[in-house]
């Protein structure tokens, strides 16, 4: 069996905490895993604090009581996330992105697992503090921000169906105007996918005019549940007058020229 | 500024390593971080290999010359696998979730980031030495899967869609019959989303006959890339002979009864 000397039990923490963000662990379970006293966790417990808070990565916090216990919050310092963010405009605003009707390609980076966990890291430090106990996006390339996100806050998502599967079971329908097509669309969302009166935030990859957002507002309500935050990682400076007005986004395009294969981008409402 | 103590390097490398599997690293990328010598880095770096193999985490992997430094390549020792898989099955095997038709509900799962991390790893250690360099999955409920996989083997997710959608520029479609619906359908991919000569694992969360995975090989074919493993979460037992002959499940439904409301599962292919 291994001997946890310090250094040892210092990866192991490490290692659960970063794994398992936001999930309460007893002191006991710690010591028991190590064959050490509590009082050498918490000696230990407290290194690893004081590096996490120095460094902006978040705080270890402990909770007494018989349900207490440690867990590890993750924080981002806005100036991180700032430098990240123009790090990812520099691949989201080039020409070759541009498609026919001037939609920009995004689904490679959405499926680049640094670029969503950057993403999920920004969007978990802007709700740190929302109280939301899910996260809602509709299909398709919501979902891996959804993903990214809700790791870091550790609550599951939900994800909205553009039509009903039977996979699904009994569903909730709304119609919505999409901003993109100008049509009226569906929606649905698995009667048993969301329990009464929770917290959302609703996520997704991209806003123009904002009528999927308000269609999934719309949907939450049918399920008496609130929406307390909405983000989208890239929106449209125009329409200027959205649907939605209580948003934040991580970038904003502000022009595309089809023409002459030129992108205008800029960082998001969240970094103003 | 911070002074790196060994047990703050010891908890940076932990959390560099643990967010960034099989991402490589120069020595002295730590040794500037840590304003200490590389000798001091690689002793720290020592300690930590030790530990996680002796754990069965995975190793770090050194590897010279110019283009050489460490990465961190997570595994997963099998009765670990299969224990985690046991525990799944008792929350995936149960009456309430049987839909009619005898489909299983399974998004709630599919949306918790405990669940779909341990899947993730799980397939992560099926594939470790596919040397695949992409993910293929198709919308929805695989999306979940592949991205958590993708985060450990470190490559990217490609999403084939139900239909062309104009956010996607040009795609190319091949047409399959779903053994869910017994119709002929259509999926898509972007003609940029795969670069050519490429080898995939192809995800998804549920095959019953194996005609979405078989369209996601014809589809793969159309760009010249390759099949190099297939897995799924769930597959069902019936029927026997599947469209596809060369894959692996986590678990396996041999039988749902409807009208008693009883599940029979069981651990999939992986573990036989």
């Amino acid at each position: 069996m291994i001997k946890y000397k310090r250094s040892n039990r210092i990866a192991e923490l490490t290692r659960i905490f970063i794994e398992n963000p936001r999930t309460t662990y007893q002191l006991s379970f710690f010591s028991d895993k190590f064959q050490v006293a509590k009082s050498s966790v918490s000696e230990d417990i407290t290194i690893l604090e004081e590096y996490f808070e120095e460094q902006g990565l978040g705080s270890i916090v402990s909770s007494a009581g018989a349900a207490g216990g440690v867990k590890y919050i993750p924080r981002m310092r806005v100036e991180e996330a700032r430098k990240w963010m123009l790090t990812a405009l520099e691949k989201l605003a080039v020409a070759e992105r541009i498609l026919p009707g001037g939609y920009l390609y995004m689904s490679d980076l959405l499926g680049e697992p640094a670029f969503i966990s950057g993403v999920g890291r920004i969007f978990s430090e802007a709700f740190a503090d929302s109280g939301a106990d899910m996260i809602l996006t509709v299909e398709t390339k919501g979902i891996p921000i959804a993903l990214a996100t809700a790791k870091y806050l550790n609550i599951p998502v939900v994800v909205a169906r553009r039509d009903s599967k039977v996979t699904e079971g009994t569903t909730v329908s709304v119609n919505y105007v999409s901003g993109t097509s100008h049509r009226i669309q569906t929606m649905s969302l698995a009667r048993r996918s969301i329990g009464q009166y929770r917290k959302a935030i609703i996520l997704d990859d991209f806003m123009k005019a904002g009528g999927t957002t308000k269609g999934m507002i719309n949907l939450l309500q049918e399920f008496q549940s609130e929406c307390v935050g909405v983000g989208v990682l890239m929106e449209m400076s125009e329409p200027s007058n959205k649907l939605v007005s209580d948003y934040i986004s991580l970038a904003k395009l502000t022009k595309v020229d089809e023409l002459n294969k030129r992108i205008f981008a800029e960082l998001g409402s969240f970094f103003i």
